[in-house]
């Protein structure tokens, strides 16, 4: 007989994953991340999860599981794992800011907090990192509508707006080092530390024109080993790795970010300097991302708050409050508040970002009972 | 509230779609079409269809609709939709080779046919084409198994083997023209015209290395162009265009046929010249397929026993019965039947392949209902 669970495939931001209820999969373990690898197609030496629900890429196969929370501060609680495409691995060591944006609308469809017209604030703990955020969810008719009129970069169509605030990320340190800016290889750089590690370039130091598409600083081999090399230098300096050799792939991630400048976005919109207040290209996994993750433009957006720093220089303005970024699918809003701690250092007190979700399918998925006992 | 259908994801060969019950969903129309679009998310700027259960390609964006039967000839009869990435647009102008092997399981699964354990054959008429396929389809205590150990190149993983035959597909016309081969610009073709119009070039006459991957052709804009050309000349030679510029994207396709050499598939193993007969390379849509699309294999299959034709020379056996293609994804068998006509011209009896399905999820999609009553 064919093996299925109850789950929920959903969007949120330009990711999408398989939302499972924690009452109905197994405990943390072995069986556990065998169901999340069948579901969503693998391992596949192919690289494209056809037999699966999972898309070919690192945004599309990502499984979150979801629980009311057994304390009070929160609503529910959520583990957000990454199923690796290559290899029979399930990463827990990271939340993913797309995802998070489905979690409220999720917990509001499945009857897991107190629904209230309008907005419900859904009160969340991210089980990955221990941060909180509150989900700012639309309400009507007693359920989340699906459906809306807000559009994001990278996105086709446009659905409901839910609003994300991070309290304290990543316990709020902006910075890897006491200083706003290092050099490294003779370039300055910023070295961002939470809630995604990210070594910020200065664009017009290194020549790079962020105005380029992804696909032509891709096939520019040259610039592209440059700039891991830089990452990787950059890792050392954030003690994340002991050798160059040593610096993990997946972080710290690497961005280029430079004044802006006119540019034509993916979907072929053409955007002019004026709309935003500083580009951004960041390398992920050795390919430009086609937006920006949403950890890093939370960072970079603290980061373009400190005086002296890179993304400072950058920006057109930089006082705390809305910042819009420049990405390659468009301009992504980001609402920061950074403050002084007891030494006077800033950190990220809170920071905010206007996303979407979409429910896609609900009800059961299936997995390949022959490899569980494996 | 959010609306929704009932439906199942699932896998079919090489491709993927939303399967629907003719019960659950509106007449054809502008309303039908329009939950198909928003279901998939189409159209997209951007290509990818995050905001949907699509795939960003167009194996990876289509519906089938399956109704019981009215008359005995059949069990079930299916329609497939193609789903545009671009444009508000479902054809329904050709069948899915690789979907119509995920419908013969869904048909067993969904209670549509009386059940026979170990193999129930499902008798199944396309509604695009009025083709007559039967499905050879796996059962076990009741169900389709879901599970198994028949791999099929280009997707991970293993399931359970179905058996396709189709009989007299597209009329059983192998040939466009009258003759086995014609010379088009120089070049032997062999113009092909069911169950997909192909034209059939000679590898070694364009001095085209068919041992390449489809990566290293598609970059080689000389070698694309000069394929896209042939390919417009043998569309009006076929009288499917009456210009060069009027030959439409998605038909024709153009295949490339060389003897076979050994050589890499995509999943990176090693493939020898003794374990196919033929090597073909098929452009699709200005990019080459990563496999074949099945309806191209086998117009392929049954050319190559046409003597004369391009692929009878090109192929180590060209008998009817089991055949055996180099694909990019790995080696694909066919068996073909070929008989001679009352005028003694041959034409395709039957052909068979063997692919798998998955169910992937089954409960409910989501469409957007505002956009509906547009």
């Amino acid at each position: 007989m064919p093996k299925k669970v109850p789950a929920v495939f959903m969007r949120g931001g330009a990711g999408r994953g398989i939302f499972f209820h924690e009452r109905d999969i197994p405990a943390p373990g072995p069986e556990r991340d065998h169901i999340f690898l069948s579901v969503l197609g693998s391992p596949d030496p192919f690289g494209r999860q056809l037999n699966g629900m999972g898309g070919g890429n690192s945004s599309l196969s990502k499984v979150v599981i979801v629980r009311t929370a057994a304390d009070t501060e929160v609503d529910v609680e959520y583990l957000h794992g990454q199923v690796s495409l290559s290899s029979a691995i399930v990463d827990y060591s990271a939340n993913c800011g797309n995802l998070s944006g489905a979690v409220g609308p999720f917990a509001v469809s499945e009857g897991l907090v107190a629904l209230k017209e309008g907005i419900t604030v859904v009160r969340m703990r991210n089980l990955n990192t221990g941060d909180i955020v509150h989900a700012h969810v639309p309400v009507e008719h007693g359920d989340y509508p699906n459906s809306g009129r807000y559009a994001i970069p990278g996105v086709g169509g446009a659905n409901a707006k839910v609003a994300l605030e991070y309290l304290m990320p990543g316990g709020g340190c902006i910075l890897a080092t006491n200083s706003a800016r290092e050099t490294i290889s003779g370039v300055d750089v910023t070295l961002g530390l939470s809630p995604l590690a990210t070594v910020w370039t200065h664009g017009p130091q290194i020549n790079f024109p962020t105005s380029l598409s992804p696909q032509e600083i891709d096939s520019d081999l040259r610039i592209m080993s440059s700039l891991d090399h830089l990452r990787r230098l950059g890792a050392v300096r954030m003690r994340l790795a002991d050798s160059l050799t040593n610096a993990n792939l997946a972080s710290p991630k690497i961005g280029i970010v430079s004044p802006p400048t006119d540019y034509v976005a993916l979907d072929g919109k053409s955007i002019s300097a004026d709309d935003f207040d500083i580009s951004a290209r960041v390398l992920s996994m050795e390919m430009v991302h086609k937006s920006i993750p949403l950890a890093c433009a939370m960072n970079l957006a603290a980061a373009t708050c400190i005086e002296g720093s890179v993304p400072f220089e950058m920006a057109k303005r930089s006082a705390p409050g809305e910042f819009r970024i420049g990405t390659p699918s468009g301009v992504l809003n980001i609402r920061v508040v950074v403050k002084p701690n007891a030494t006077g250092f800033p950190y990220l007190a809170r920071v905010g970002v206007d996303t979407s979700a979409r429910r896609l399918m609900e009800g059961y998925v299936f997995y390949d009972p022959a490899e569980t006992s494996a």
